[in-house]
């Protein structure tokens, strides 16, 4: 068994380990703690019966549901079997185009489903540190009105000039490093690019007046499409539920590429309960930001170890020490996964990503993390 | 709303019909009525606090589990979405070949992901009376030990001589005739196609002995590949859950088309629970034969439909009223759903396609044939 280019492989951690996949605390997914609501396990268990019957084909009100949720009309949504399964769909779209930029370091699965199709990659680095915005070569779109509260990176730094009929993909808020993008800073590559894709899957996790989505202005740019998932936020990656918006001529192109049920029936009852538990929302938009800081601090108080700062629910660290080496430790020793980072080229051995969790789970990482590196050194 | 080509679009249904979707008879889609197994529902449930993990990338249980109930070695093995998802990957295999024969009325999912491709279509059409076995043009493969339990039929008729570097995609038993080939009229095919893709999606409702798989083949044919689905047998359209067998090197490249959680966390603990019911498997075998005679001796007996003998859990009826009338009348009379023909063109308004459900059901379909066609002539 290899280890898979992202994180939450339980099986592999649990045979290194030497314990059963449940028994490890894993901080190498980056899914909240605080799920599944109760609401989406209800909805779920209510749809048991409807198993017998294929899922309605238009998945109407699942769309009806998003729509609503983001205050746009139904055919501008698609929904799909994660948003894993839509960038497939993208990669195809990508190919098409000349070149496809991406911000790197870049999810695994953006080089997976780009290769899948041939498509040309362009890589152009995000800068790490947040208080270096001036890199030469790099794009003189200023930051505009950055929120306050937030680490906010004004721009991803793109060259003024891409070539012709070239794609972007990019996330944010960025994934692993955290850095969210000023909606109007990406405001500019979409006179640039043919494409422009912004994966939104970790965006919900920042609070309504704090939120940088392109979503609103999907309807005003041809050439915008956003990717969001509700596997992240409502703790169900075990279920596969994402879904894009973009134009409707777009995603009936897509729809025509795909087969004709990829939600199954109860993805599509559980993401209807999830977008409508407002309590579950606030509760995690209340938790989060103590909960990430309390991680951040006591990351950042163990010598050789230097966490980023982050608007999403993991943090990225950078680490004096082999991370690999770090990882088995932490597996062997305390039954954690962290996330190493050799599948980013760009980050190598001396980083890792840990996802925000539990006080508990919080303080029972720190303390594995102080006790294997102190021993080391 | 627009009616899907595919039968269980309930959603449109009801809409026609004026009740609720779970108020509709559905006959459409070719489903088990004995299912979902207790144990299958049992699985799900047991699997709901597993939901905020990732699924297994390698789907190694899954993969282990369908090895066993088929004894083959699980890398011969790629789980899907539905096997619709892994029609899908196929069409961007078989448009990679000069051509793709179908054997015509073919299952409408089988245009949509070659068209996709935009793969090259030949259609041959499958004799639809059992007794003509000799048509001008067609293969003079013989007729080898048909099982004397079922109509079988000997040969899918082809062309000896396919076009060089051609794809064969055919049902086993056919949608929507029922009729099912013997295993050896297949084989020929594999020393003339390319490839050959044998979709066995009802054939788990022929039991061991009468059974005509050509999964004990895969591994001496490296062109050959079988999908299955557990959609049908064990009533879980909802789920999605099929799967390829085929060689691993063609299931790698496959698996790098695509993304890398097809199956959610539910369907695969679903599948493996199924696998191991042989109560239920048994219990299907004894009722189908009986309640599939019943359907069949009750429609012959109505002047105006003719059923065709079938081996799999659906009749195909010729009629000599228009079936889309009879499907609306059925619908807002009655409440019942009918798989109508339009979406095969060789067959048209004068066939329609019902799935062999209870005694009661089968019964409330006779009695509205029966009176709808004679309040019409």
């Amino acid at each position: 068994m290899q280890q898979q280019a992202h994180g939450g492989n339980l099986a592999w951690a649990a045979a290194l380990a030497g314990c059963p996949p449940d028994a490890i605390v894993d901080f190498s997914a980056s899914i909240s703690p605080l799920g599944p609501p109760n609401s989406v396990i209800a909805a779920i268990v209510s749809q048991l019966g409807n198993l017998r019957h294929y899922p309605d084909p238009d998945y109407s009100e699942l769309k009806l549901a998003l729509g609503h949720f983001h205050q746009i009309a139904s055919e501008w949504i698609l929904p799909g079997n994660g948003s894993a399964e839509l960038l497939t769909l993208l990669g195809r779209e990508l190919a098409q185009l000349s070149a496809t930029m991406l911000i790197t370091p870049a999810f695994g699965d953006y080089y997976r489903t780009l290769a899948a199709y041939n498509a040309k990659v362009l890589e152009f680095p995000v800068d790490l540190k947040t208080d270096n915005r001036e890199l030469e070569g790099y794009s003189p779109h200023l930051p505009i009105s950055p929120s306050p509260h937030l680490p906010i990176s004004p721009s991803p730094h793109l060259p003024i000039s891409p070539p012709p009929n070239c794609g972007l993909l990019l996330n944010n808020p960025h994934n692993p490093t955290g850095k969210l993008f000023t909606r109007d800073s990406i405001l500019p590559y979409l006179e640039e690019f043919a494409l422009v894709v912004v994966d939104e899957a970790f965006m919900d996790f920042l609070p309504p007046d704090e939120e940088q989505s392109l979503i609103g202005l999907v309807q005003e740019h041809e050439n915008l499409v956003i990717l969001r998932s509700l596997t992240k936020f409502y703790s169900l990656p075990g279920l596969r539920l994402g879904y894009a918006i973009a134009h409707p001529h777009r995603l009936a192109k897509w729809q025509s590429w795909r087969d004709p049920w990829p939600v199954n029936t109860l993805a599509a009852a559980a993401a209807i309960a999830a977008l409508q538990d407002t309590e579950f929302q606030e509760h995690t938009w209340k938790w989060l930001p103590p909960a990430r800081n309390q991680l951040f601090q006591g990351i950042a108080s163990i010598p050789g170890l230097q966490p980023l700062e982050g608007a999403a629910n993991y943090l990225l660290v950078e680490s004096q020490q082999s991370t690999s080496q770090l990882q088995s430790q932490l597996l062997q020793q305390y039954q954690i996964l962290i996330r190493d980072c050799l599948s980013f080229k760009e980050l190598g051995d001396r980083f890792f990503r840990v996802a925000v969790r539990s006080q508990s789970d919080n303080q029972r990482l720190l303390t594995a993390l102080k006790s294997v590196l102190s021993a080391e050194s």
